[in-house]
């Protein structure tokens, strides 16, 4: 393998490995529960199927503008206003594929090479990639399961006093806890972060995924934050690549210009499909009730296996867990757990590279059946002696 | 604007920009011709369009591996072997979100930050301006249309004794040029990067665009190139953002780990529609035939019209002309050209900042009449007094 410097700190996404792994065993007859990967089982809206096919026959499919359709746009204006009483131009607004390349053009219009940007440990294994492989330098601070897993303005003052940071990348709810940020939290956050000089981005992706608490924006808080979201989540569309930055003012032309030579455009029928998905909330609100129901039995059933800190999440649709008692490392265990029961699910060194080997995250957002069987494939497996 | 070292010559795409003009006249109710995207004008084969149909209604677009469905990573195998002879692994394909992901993926995972990458120039503006963007120091090599805008080894040889790079990336056939490098030729270009240490990267999304003369996949010749493909032009699919990488086994491994980070995947909607193309190439051979045929009619035009160096090219779908002797500032003759005229063509310096202000590119992808239509106007439009 060619060295190559800005590449040392790359390791795999376990997630895609154990899926990986699990579509070979998969190819050789087995049958797998997939608890891995953070995809919901549902698919999207039967509107959206519809407009998608109806646009696939009619309309040329052909790059859209940089930043994206203005009719999506638009959309995405009026759900701020619907959901966040929000003002949001859409001149702010821009179309990436996915979230992925949101996080790509956010770091670099954004940030210095070289600057310093602020993640939570455990955290979405892709920031700690993503960042240092484009020269810049991840800054991490820890977060604890007795706290809910959530981060406050004094941790951020702290963290920042120990090591100065210029940016700080959030997600509430979180990945892979679940943990949210209240509104009175996430105000004392970003007047900690404009004290400090700290550029504020709110990764919203589990945004709609709430299990009660209300959701803010940073949006509704801030002029400056970078609002990052996508609709691969509640809107069961993780194939179609499609997410959003909204930008403040003084990034809108350059990240513009980067999407243009980076990018050209996310795919038009994507946009399609998320033009109309919007519009149908109350599909997805009826998947979201699944996930708090699969959520539910599951952390009951993990807490009874003998996993620790096995409670319901603030939102999201993820349980993590930790395996002390039942195994030391949670790479071993997830390779056990899937080739001896047929469950697959991630590896905590994915989210936490310090403390991972004690923790493992399933994934909820799939079909209930499913869950049920691998709670039972899971409870069975747990009761022999383990090898790992 | 925030100003960020790595932008700092960040330009903005002109060819999209005057795509955003001619969207707005066109919002206005004026009819605008478009030569300025270098678009195809036909749709997917109906066989495409079915397949992605029945994917919609039928499969629940998740995400695919990082390296795409390996069913279309096969059939990407099968056209190697088919179009070029050439035995590729399958193991060796990556799926993209179009080739502009593909060179995010290829100039971070194979070159140190700060490495210097040539480009020809006059080229793709996307080259220099992703290059900088990620911290890379781009090189130009200058090209000329005496030389039928043809880069041969001593070019190479003579600018890397100037100004030493270790990569370079070169298209055949080029974009804005459409000049091709034959067979002998790349094979000498392929030994001056050997000889000289230098990765060479051939960006191969105008094949299958050739006007005759055989086409030569870098592969062909070296276990070293990577390869940076697209199904946007010759498949007639910009936007449904799908390209692919042939990476050397060294590069690999370390790639496939990036794009897990970086992008997740490439649509999985559009993987189907790439998948069933692969089977398609009469449907796409004839919208081929439809470029030459336009090719010829608006070179002819042209050259009747006064630009320079206007002559068909050895492929893809472009015209590169000069303007000198009509006006002296491409970017103020484009913008009159779309105003008085109604036709969208791009200012050669989105291709070259040095000398493009003498040139334009023209598109001749559309449908035949709109570029009949598009003769006609721009031949009225010169006929008058030029205020620019």
């Amino acid at each position: 393998m060619t060295e190559i410097a800005q590449l040392k700190h790359l390791q795999p996404f376990f997630a895609m490995e154990i899926l990986a792994m699990a579509k070979s065993l998969e190819a050789e007859g087995r049958e797998i529960c997939h608890l891995e990967v953070g995809e919901p089982g549902a698919a999207p809206a039967p509107e959206v199927i519809a407009a998608v096919q109806q646009s696939a026959a009619t309309d040329p499919q052909r790059y859209t503008p940089a930043k994206g359709e203005l009719s999506l746009r638009q959309k995405l204006s009026e759900y701020y206003n619907a959901q966040h009483n929000a003002k949001v131009n859409p001149d702010n607004i821009l179309i990436t594929n996915g979230s992925s390349a949101g996080f790509v053009l956010a770091f670099l219009s954004g940030f210095e090479k070289g600057s310093k940007i602020a993640v939570t440990r455990p955290g979405y294994p892709a920031y700690l990639n993503i960042i240092s492989s484009l020269g810049f330098e991840p800054v991490e601070i820890e977060i604890h399961a007795a706290n809910g897993w959530r981060l406050d303005a004094d941790d951020i003052r702290a963290a920042n006093k120990a090591n100065p940071f210029d940016g700080l990348l959030l997600a509430s709810p979180a990945n892979p806890t679940g943990a949210m940020i209240e509104r009175e939290d996430l105000a004392r956050i970003l007047n900690a972060c404009d004290d400090l000089g700290v550029r504020f981005i709110s990764d919203e992706i589990y945004h709609s995924l709430s299990h009660g608490l209300p959701e803010t924006s940073a949006l509704e808080l801030s002029d400056n934050a970078l609002i990052i979201n996508s609709f691969s989540k509640y809107y069961c569309m993780t194939g179609w690549r499609l997410g959003w930055l909204v930008l403040p003012d003084d990034m809108v032309r350059q990240t513009e210009m980067l999407a243009q030579n980076m990018f050209i455009s996310a795919p038009s029928l994507s946009q399609v499909a998320g033009t109309v998905a919007l519009d149908c909330r109350d599909y997805y609100d009826s998947q979201k009730s699944k996930y708090v129901r699969n959520g539910m039995l599951l952390v009951e059933a993990l807490s009874e296996m003998g996993f620790k800190d096995a409670r319901m999440s603030d939102g999201a649709f993820y349980a993590y867990v930790g395996i002390e008692g039942l195994a030391e490392d949670s790479v071993a265990f997830c390779k056990a757990l899937l080739q001896e029961a047929g469950v697959a699910a991630t590896p905590g060194v994915d989210f936490d590279r310090v403390n991972g080997q004690k923790f493992v995250r399933f994934s909820y957002a799939g079909d209930h059946d499913v869950l049920v069987q691998a709670i039972e494939k899971m409870a069975g497996f747990l009761s022999r002696p383990l090898s790992v």
